[in-house]
Order: structure tokens, then sequence, then C-alpha cells
């Protein structure tokens, strides 16, 4: 079939081929199908949608990617016809069926995600089967050595490289505070980190308000070389592009299969080449695993570090709120400012952080056995770690003291009795400062004046909800009231 | 956050918003996520598109249907945060993990789907769900009742109206000769078929060789009136748009969960009134289901008709190979045309259209017990059949003898040996023919000359490709050496 090239100045990031709905009923070709087109005796394979309105039948719009690869001019003719699917949909449909999957078939998956030859139903059916029929250690391991090498890797000089990862759902930034205490130790701990992605703010969006995030692998080699650590963005680093994309599909309907949980987290720390690396764990009842979940993924973490000989140490702990006082990319990076500059005003989020740069301490033998938290806390009260984060924002082109320049609307709840806060909902929560605006607006999120088990009397503030318009705040006031995530008894 | 609005002029028949990437990446906005939209107290959800090198970071293209529901012209401008997913993803999420869903929740997943809220991807969740975790008989119940509530009813004032259908997957246009011979002996029979989705040609696509396929209600109800039949195209009636859309995802990996087949069916037999309906369960090594299968689905069939008042009787049949000569639409409709007009060269097709139209008249009591087959045999050796036939094409506009225009390219494959046709591969013969253009180019396909157990010499013909293009018909030779889909021993 002839069709007839309307327009090619539009970009998705990849082959796409816009076709009239007339055209695809005719020819029975469906959205996410694939087209063969032709011209010249080149080809290219490109994914369908179709419009209403906008082409007549024996028109098409082919976006840059494919009109580069054929050298298409506007009203070029090209055939179609409809394209085998890649091979790798038969292998997703084999996992779906609860077959193991060989190396191989591990691999082409990987490739074609890399690629951009599935679209994100077809990774949906992947992620749907690896959630429900499972991956061996074998198939975990080719997993991640197919996402290492589909992707870059950060070649420091440094020999001994150390890392820390969270396997996420908790607000609070520890991360920020351990790696400027880990630096000041001595550490080289490159750290990358991800923006939100079903959560208010990732370290990167938190970061982010006090310097720049997005920097090349050359920069980040600088950065790391004067001040022994980085805070960065890894999302255009390609270090894992198989695992970004994964991760975009799971968020969808916030799936997060343990093996796909485990190869993302260290298929990331081979790519940044990290030989001691420790896992934090949150477990709990409002977190991604419960205690008995986190042992059996802690066994899983071990192995596979075995594996690819990664000193690795996993630290389990038990969540039941936030860790700060902030929600939200500014109020979190408040409170980590307010423990680094010793403010004493989260006690948790400290204490939490002093736990894990402690293992990582004792791992790297810079403290000696059941030392490690008095080493960081040491570090802490000095003033060294807080001077090596000013470094590291310096090192960032950043400024402590930069803040978002926005207005910002407000609304405090208040007790409506006398008790104590007998139950936090994180994941209401999380919802909560989302709606009111995180991540995008930055200065949006909750702020909460009361803790766990802490007393209240009647009228005592609870928490403030900001967001930069007033439908946002009134939007996050009714899921408030809908949902009530903060219980006083 | 305010953007500019570029361009309204767009459809892809679902509200789309289209950002820049730059945009996306600072705002941590991920594709298929929704946009909450902004302008005048109105508001519009639209789900994500991110574009490259087309639109600056403050600026967005909304498809016409956000325009239109905002009202808005170009250089307007929007406020946009991130939206709240559809709840359904949550009862997604859920039977993801094994649990069983209320009426009310799959109600509103139905509804989604048909309101364009959810994502190919997250309707590629909600199958795998189904398709790992099943569905109970009254989960499937609900499903069938929400799909016929949210779409359209064929109101015929007929009291008794009767239907066939088959779950698919084998070549071979029997629906023709059995709407045919049961219109003839008086049933009033509106059949609605898909066009094709996965296989070479459907039978709306064989059917449009000869007349129209494609008509409103209103002419529907004056096409039976006319000949107490139909043969049209349903995708655009709108009887069971949840499951169009349903299919065309599930089509995507090629799976079909059994609820889902079941609903999917049934919903459409309810939406055109049907009261007699007959089920054809082709099984056998190549085909949906195996004996086991088709009789596990034979019991559902039964237990759901009982429920929904319809009197419904499933036909089971082994099958090895095309009922037909022809695989794809025109090959496939001359096949139909040879046995309506007696030309005794399409014995299995004839013999299973007879079966199956038999367990019909016996069903509606046309015939006695037993009496079925030889009352179809004698209506069809009238030649009543066929005369009814060319009454259905003449409704629908059409012409008995019309044929495709276009030039045709074939190659021939004779056996290299001398034996018995021992194997034939029902899906490879499928993919071969789609490979070579079926069913976009309604001339490609295979021509078999030879069937199951036929003898055959050396240098025999054993079955024809034909294509429109040159680079097809290679294509096609290529996926048939590959494949050798026919065994001779």
């Amino acid at each position: 079939m002839k069709l007839k090239i309307k327009e090619i100045n539009f970009s998705a990031g990849k082959p796409i081929a816009m076709i009239s709905e007339e055209f695809a009923r005719k020819s029975t070709i469906h959205v996410d199908d694939r087209l063969y087109i032709r011209k010249n005796g080149k080809f290219a394979i490109a994914v369908v949608d179709i419009t209403k309105g906008v082409l007549k039948e024996n028109e098409i719009i082919v976006s840059i990617e494919v009109a580069k690869k054929l050298e298409l001019n506007k009203r070029d003719f090209v055939s179609c016809s409809i394209a085998q699917k890649p091979e790798s949909t038969e292998v997703i449909f084999k996992k779906l069926n609860n077959n193991s999957l060989t190396k191989k078939e591990i691999k082409q998956i990987v490739q074609d995600i890399v690629d951009n030859l599935l679209t994100e139903a077809e990774i949906a059916y992947f992620i749907s089967s690896v959630y429900k029929s499972g991956m061996s250690l074998e198939e975990t391991i080719s997993m991640i050595e197919a996402i290492v090498e589909t992707g870059k890797k950060l070649n420091l000089k440094q020999k001994i490289i150390s890392d820390k990862h969270s396997i996420g759902g908790v607000p609070g930034r520890t991360t920020p505070i351990i790696i400027s205490i880990c630096a000041a130790a001595g550490l080289v701990i490159p750290k990358t980190s991800s923006r939100a992605i079903t959560s208010p703010s990732g370290t990167a969006d938190a970061i982010e308000i006090l310097c720049k995030v997005d920097f090349s692998m050359e920069e980040i080699k600088e950065i790391v070389k004067k001040t022994n650590a980085c805070l960065v963005w890894g999302g255009a680093l390609n270090l894992a592009p198989a695992d970004d994309k994964l991760i975009q599909v799971e968020k969808i309907i916030n799936l997060d299969p343990e093996p796909q949980l485990l190869a993302s987290i260290i298929s990331k720390k081979i790519s940044v080449g990290a030989k001691y690396v420790v896992i934090d764990i949150p477990y709990g009842k409002n977190t991604k695993v419960n205690l008995k979940q986190a042992k059996i993924l802690e066994k899983k973490f071990l192995k596979i570090a075995k594996h690819f000989n990664i000193n690795l140490k996993c630290s389990l702990n038990k969540i039941e709120e936030p860790l700060g006082n902030g929600i939200g990319p500014y109020l979190e990076i408040k409170d980590v400012l307010d423990v680094l500059s010793r403010k004493d005003s989260c006690y948790k989020l400290e204490q939490r952080s002093l736990e894990i740069a402690g293992v990582l301490l004792e791992l790297t033998k810079k403290a000696k056995p059941n030392q490690g938290i008095k080493l960081a806390k040491e570090i802490l009260d000095s003033g060294n770690a807080y001077k090596k984060f000013k470094e590291i924002v310096k090192a960032q082109k950043g400024n402590i003291n930069n803040k978002p320049e926005t207005n910002v609307f407000s609304k405090i709840i208040s007790s409506n009795k006398s008790g104590k806060i007998k139950n936090i909902n994180i994941k209401a929560l999380n919802n909560l400062a989302r709606i009111a605006g995180c991540p995008i607006n930055k200065q949006a999120g909750i702020y909460l004046h009361k803790h766990l088990n802490q007393k209240t009397k009647i009228k005592e503030k609870i928490l403030t909800i900001y967001a930069e318009t007033k439908p946002e705040l009134e939007h996050a006031l009714e899921y408030y009231n809908k949902t009530k995530p903060i219980e006083v008894r």
C-alpha cells in the first residue's frame, strides 16, 4: 500500500508512524502495531499511532527517526505493510507461561527495550510476567548482565568505590547526609540518584533545589575528583537505560517485581564500579516489604553481590512514619540541611543516616566492627560532613543558600482532639504531597509538626500542606479529609 | 506550572498532551503519565506523550479532545500538574495479586476502558492479571454485563434471533456458508464479524471483497429485514467497545485469557439479541485449545449461557489443517463461492459448515434431532443457500462477481520428494500469509494445492504464495524456507 508523507517534523524519541483512522480500519491496523515502511530499497519499522481528522486516507506522518533512515521528504510516497513483531514478544509470552528464560532470550528483551523496539504495553506484559512467574537467581543475574552491557559505565580511576541504595518507599532524604559523612571519612562515593517516580520527591529533585544535578560522565569524574563524591541525577547518563525504561512502565501501576528490583539496584552499582555497597531495606506495614520479605530480599542481595564480587551489606529498618519533618523536594532538603548544620530537629532522619553510614564505614574498614555509627556521629558533629556537603554543592555549581522563588499557599491542619499520634499512613501522605503539586512544584509538600507517639492538645498543629496554586491546595485538602492519614487517639 | 498552547489541530481519538523532553525531565513526568490541565475553572485529564525537538520547554500540544473541553485557542496559557491515576489502576493491581473483583470494580475498569481513561500499558496489565489469576464464573458474568451495558444494542423486531461464533484460530470461512444456509432455512441471523486481528483474514475482510461491510445500526436492520441475515463488520457499531479495545491489546502478544474469550463472545451475542447460539470450538495441536481445554470451555459456555437465558450449543471439532484451499481475504472468499455454487472443491470447508449449520437448525427446531446436517445439505444442494448469499451481498450494496483489481506476484512451491502430506503447521501458514501482505493486501495469501494425507509426486505443486509486491513475496519465501510449514514424508 502506497502512502504519501504529510509531515516529518515530529519526534517522540522513537520511530512512530501516524496514519488515518480510515486507512487503519480498512487495513486492519491497530494502535501499537508495527508498520514496515519502504522507500528506495531502504526500510524502517515504526510503531503505529492512529489519528482522527488530521490525515487523508493515503497520507502518513512519520517521526524524524523514520524520515532520517529513509531519507524522506514531504510528499514522498512510501510503501507500507504490517511488520512482524520483534521476536522478544514471543519470549515475553513464554515467560507469562511460567517458563524460564535463557541468557540469550533475556539479552534480547533488554536489547529491544533499549533500542525502543518494544512498546509500553509489551513491556507491561514483560513486567507482569516477571511479577507473576518470578525469576530464578540465574535469570536475575542474566538480567543484570544484560542491563549493564547495554548501558554506559562510569570509569573512575579510584580503585575502591563505595555506594548506597535504598529499595525506596519512605520519605526522608538520608542519602545526602550519608554521602557527606562517608566522603568526609575518605570514601569515594559517586552517588547517582533518580528523580521521583511514584514518590513526592527523588533525591535528585531535592538536591536540585541547591545545585545542578544533570552532568555528563566527564563532569561527574571532575566532581568526584574534587570532592570524593557527587549527588547527581543518573537518568541522563544511560548507565542502565533498560532499567530506566522498565521503571517507567512499572510505576504505571506501582508494580515492583522483586527480580526487577534486584536487577535494577545491582546493575546500577556495577555501572558505577562500586565494590562496597550498603542496601537500605525499610520494612513495615506501609512500605514495600514486611520483615519476612525483607529477610528474603537480603539473602538474594547477598547471593547476587557475591556472584559479582561486591562487598554488600543490607541494613534492615522498621519504618512506621516519614523519617524527617518534610515531604517534598524543598521541605526534604531543608531537613537535610538542619541535620548537617546540627539543628537537631529531625532525630529519626539523623539516626537512620548514621546507621547506614556506619555500616558502610565498617564494611570499608574505615571503622572497627560496631564502631561505625560512633565514627559517623563524630564526623557529623565535627561539622566535617556539612563542610563536605557544601563542597559537593559548590562543585555541582550551586549554593547551600539557594531557595525556590515561587509563591506558596499553605494550610495548617490542627488536631480536633487531645491524645497521642497513633498511626501515620505513609502511602496516603505520599499521595497527598503529590496532589499538592510534588514533584513538579518544588516547594509543594507537607510539613509534619508531630511524629508518632507524640502528644497533641486540641487545636495544636499537626501538619501544614504547601502548594503553588489554590486549586492544588484545595484538591489536597479534599484528599486529606477523605483519607485522614494521621490518627490521634 | 503554566504552559503555552502551541497546537490543537491533532487527534488520536483520546485526550493527549504532548510536552517537551526538557519539561518532562525537569518535572519528572513520564510517557503515559496523566496531566491535569486547567483553564478558567475547567479541567481535563490527558495522557502524556513526550516529544523531542518540536516544543519549547514552556509549550504544550493538546489533542482536539482537550482543546474542546477547555475551549482553548492557540497561544492560550494552561496550568498543569500531574493527575492522579484512575482508581481502576488499583483494581488492576488487586487482580494481579490474585484477588477477586467485585461487580462494581469490574464495571469501573470496563467503563474506564470505554472512556479511554486507561492506556494500552494499563490494559495490558489488566489482561495479564486475568490471564494469570483467572476469573470466577461470577466475575466473568459481571464482565459480560459491564461490556454489554457500556455498548450499544441491535434492537431487531424479530423475536427469535440466532447466531454463531467461532473461538477462532483456524483459516477457512465457514461463516458465510452457515449464515446463508440458516437464513435460507428461515432463521433470523444477523452476523457481525471482526476484521483480522492476528490472522491473515477476518470474515469481514473476506466479505468486503464482494460488498460493503460497514453499516449503521439502521442500515443493518434494513438488510436483515430484507434477507433474514447480514454479514457485516461489528467494529464500528460499538456493540462492545470495551471488548474491541481489550482484543486490540490482547493481540499485542497473542494472549487470549479464557474468561476474556468467554466474555467477548457472549457479550456480543447478547448485544445482537441472539437467543439461539452455536459456538464453534476447533481443537488440536495448532489451535487455541486442546481437547481437554475445549471440553472445559464448553462447560463454561453452557453455564454462562444458562445465566443469560441463551440456548447455546458448542460444536467441538478436531482441526489439523486449514479448512479450505485459500488463506487470505480474496482466496478465502473464492473457497466460499466454490462451496455455495457447488463446485465441490473444498470438502472439509463444506463439511464443517454443514455440521455447524446443522447444530443451529436442530437447536431452533428447524430440523429434527440428528437431521440438522441432512437439512443443511439439502439447502446447500438446492442452490437456496447460494441464492440467499447473493441476496445478502446485493443488500450490502455489492456483487458476487466483484474482484480486487490490483496486480499480484506469485510463487509456486513444489514438493522436493514423493510421499504423503504428513504435517501442516497452521500457525506458520498464518504468519506466512501475513508476511505476504494479508490482510492489508486483499489478494495476498496462500493457496494449498495439497491437503493432509494426500499423496504428492516429486515436483508436484504444494502451495502457491501470492503477494502484491516483490519484496513481500521474497520476504514470505524466506519465511517459508525457514519454517517449512508443510511436511512431506
